[in-house]
């Protein structure tokens, strides 16, 4: 222990600083986790700290403004410092480690401690590491879920049933959301849409309805809004809903894992917090999804199903083709035109519409609006009736966005480049990573108007000279960049196109 | 990419510091990873980031002065940022995650991104955990050891063979170093002894030294010392010798875990760095150890040797037993004092003079310098000589320390308890863990003084209020939570203690 005066740092940062001297006397290392007592106030609060040997000199500690307030102290106060018990969590991440199965309680203790910054971002990867290779089994996966929703608020509404779609990600263009939310509400039920942000794909929902209204909202703004209209598609990192998540997947991130178990209860939390009691879950498969194969996503599926059944939620999952863009436009403005296009009755069949019609269809016949294999034409029909396109305007309104917006107010980006054919033939494969990596080039989704506009879907044909797809965007040097990204990965194979031609030198 | 001007912020941090907004439209995620180009003088870094939404504000990033000056760049001069690419080396992590066998040009990448600073604590923790579960075969544990090996500097020496010793860490008292040094160096061979301090321990062997003299010493230094009087005690860390290996250390640490693996290279690295042909091994084996069964020490020994030879290293193990303290000194003066006694020629047949001797015993062997079987004799008879006495002495002086230090010099804590017997009997139980658990709280390591002293080693007799054990410390109030301590833990019982007598109320 040792009696040090505060110093204020103002850089934004979560450690405490201090220095070498000090830590060596107190027995610290770099990194560790001390407790700070104002023993007037009696406040006191756990952190990680920084060591130094020139900023913070012997016998003072560098704190932020958020830290000196939370312990009611100020410039100059003495603190007593000490070093910190170790969490008991990090036993029960050992025990994952160690392929043990954890209790509900040990979950609880992971999850309350991982969203308090209670442990590291080490530590935490240490968990989500360990769950990635021994997994978690159904009940570890029920434990994992409930303390999910209790890691934050719950949705309440008056109205019943709720109904809620998720689709696992990594497919682009995947704008459906857009269609069958409005659908679903059109037809008198409630879907209270939380979206993500793009992490890694070209645009996330949340930033596709960002260019209609806008999208960050607290809880009691979405149940009120959601039980005057029917539905909201709002991002869920502004409510307080399910938090852990957040916190886990920000770790998940750079190491580009799935860890199965956790991201079944990731989606399933949200859903239940959010009041679901109809879920309906898209799996995308394809060489280049998140899940690979048919009897991976059946596997999967029946998890989904499980898991929903342990908290008396109906789950139905959708396994749909994964190996290509979700519609023609890929990228913010490009994917919101298109979804007004088909909200406005300019209905084209292809993967969005039907994808779109087919998610909704599903809540229809499990809300039991409609007999077994009738909602798809019941979707179709609200869509067509232009219903789901007057819904669609009262979210927006409601979200406070211009409801008078039409397909031609959202453009895309001033600057385009024509890929065309040739040869003449069919388009036999789309690389969608390719694709998101082009999009993203060009500037999605911080630019609006960047991306891609696939004129030549998966099986149609081109002749030579014909444009495949364009690429946009709203910097001209973005532009170049993605050219340059679109000749080395060809993101679109058609039949009969000579790729190189190598001639023997013998 | 962004274009932002430099605001110094000098708080010890390694990362860069930018405005939400910023990050946004940047892509970036907190923690994310950044690339910063000063393209005046061309210098770029890689850092991670920290967003904040009040302390930096839009079109400013907050650099520390080290990064500006690496930039070569100044207060509010105009750097380009832009997301860093993904290192690769978290594909091979990832491969490790599932359980793929790694080349050695991929865990050269990890650990050199390990070393260099490339990969965040979660990122490398993910590693540890992912070796720590599906383990490394021992083709990876040799790329590993020549990774960790060339990540630093490596010693030469003119005289030959080096020896060096390990002891896996864990049991409280294992002074042993303090005696076989200069045992091993009295009889004409070099021993350049790293050693490391204390982490979960009551004292690690530097700061044990460091009672004697300094033992921080760059990497000639251990050389022209070693090659002049035969032998030294430095700690490790001041060296960049193997530093690849103090970087996974810490991250290891607090998640208590002995990734198996990597704690072979790690030993084994160092070993190699130092220059050593001659290396013995100690693993003590016990219910509180690290090594829990015979088996498992076999195992781990075979592990040692087979790296070893890979090296064209001669590695021998002692397994030793891991259920006693090292001697009946533990805690900083405690231990130098036992030390400095055994040297003085007062040898008392311990544990801590049978296991110094049987490691010097076996080294000589493995030197050829005595047959087989008569090592453990020439090492006491070097011992009883005052050649290791005179060595030792030798060795404090070329570090630095006084030479004419006497074990009377060396003083435990002014403030002590002695826990006497409430009955007759015989040591007959240990507890190791309890023992460093209540010297910590004593003060140790930081506090010099502070320790347990065991009058009653395991096996020994004691009559009912004769002293077991006495703790001492630097500061009354330490004394007295180590105390509560004591009577929490009981870490010694005595055959025929009555512990707790409960009477039945029927």
């Amino acid at each position: 222990m040792a009696k040090l005066k505060v110093k204020r740092i103002d850089a934004g940062i979560q450690t405490a600083v201090i220095n070498k001297e000090d830590a060596n006397q107190i027995g610290l290392k770099n990194g560790g986790r001390i407790n700070i007592l104002n023993e007037e106030s009696g406040r006191s609060i756990t952190a990680f700290i920084q060591i130094t040997d020139n900023i913070i000199g012997k016998g003072t500690i560098g704190l932020s403004s958020g830290f000196i307030s939370q312990l009611d102290a100020d410039d100059n106060k003495e603190l007593a410092v000490r070093a910190a018990d170790r969490p008991i969590s990090l036993e029960y991440i050992r025990k994952k480690m160690d392929n043990g199965k954890l209790t509900e309680n040990e979950i609880n203790t992971i999850i309350s401690d991982i969203t308090n910054d209670v442990l590291s971002a080490g530590e935490t990867t240490a968990f989500i590491t360990a769950v990635y290779i021994n997994g978690l089994d159904t009940d570890e996966v029920e434990y994992l879920t409930r303390s999910m929703v209790k890691s934050g608020e719950q949705l309440k509404f008056n109205t019943h049933p709720i109904v809620d779609k998720h689709s696992i990600g990594g497919v682009p263009g995947n704008k459906i959301t857009l269609l069958v939310v409005p659908i679903i509400a059109a037809a008198g039920l409630k879907i209270p849409k939380t979206s993500s942000r793009a992490i890694t794909g070209a645009g996330g929902t949340a930033d596709l309805m960002e260019a209609l209204a806008p999208v960050e909202f607290k809880a009691a703004d979405i149940e009120r809004m959601t039980e005057k209209v029917g539905g909201v598609i709002v991002w869920g990192g502004a409510t307080n809903i399910a938090p852990a998540d957040d916190k886990i997947i920000v770790h998940e991130f750079p190491l580009k894992i799935d860890a199965r178990g956790i991201m079944i209860a990731s989606v399933m939390a949200k859903k239940i917090a959010c009041g679901a009691e109809i879920v309906v879950i898209d799996i995308p498969v394809g060489a280049e999804a998140k899940v690979k194969d048919m009897d991976d996503a059946r596997r999967l599926a029946r998890q989904f199903i499980e898991i929903g059944e342990r908290f008396k939620v109906k789950v139905e999952c959708a396994i749909t083709f994964g190996d290509t863009p979700i519609g023609r436009g890929i990228g913010v403005n490009l994917e919101v035109r298109e979804a007004l296009i088909a909200l406005e009755g300019n209905v084209e069949q292809n993967p969005f519409t039907q994808k779109s019609l087919t998610m909704a269809g599903i809540a229809f016949e499990m809300a039991g609006r409609v007999e077994k294999g009738e909602g798809y034409r019941f979707a179709e029909e609200i869509l067509n009736s232009g219903k789901a396109l007057a819904k669609m305007k009262e979210i927006i309104a409601i979200q406070g966005g211009n409801p008078n917006v039409t397909s031609n107010d959202i453009l895309p980006g001033k600057y385009s480049f024509n890929v065309n054919a040739k040869d003449s033939g069919y388009i036999v494969g789309i690389k969608n990573r390719a694709l998101i990596t082009i999009a993203r080039t060009a500037g999605a989704p911080a630019d609006k108007g960047a991306g891609i506009y696939i004129h030549k879907l998966l099986g149609e044909r081109v002749e030579k000279g014909e444009t495949i797809y364009t690429i946009y965007a709203d910097k001209e040097w973005r532009l170049g960049k993605a050219l340059a990204e679109a000749r080395k990965y060809m993101p679109v194979a058609v039949e009969g196109m000579l790729l190189e031609r190598i001639t023997s030198l013998n």
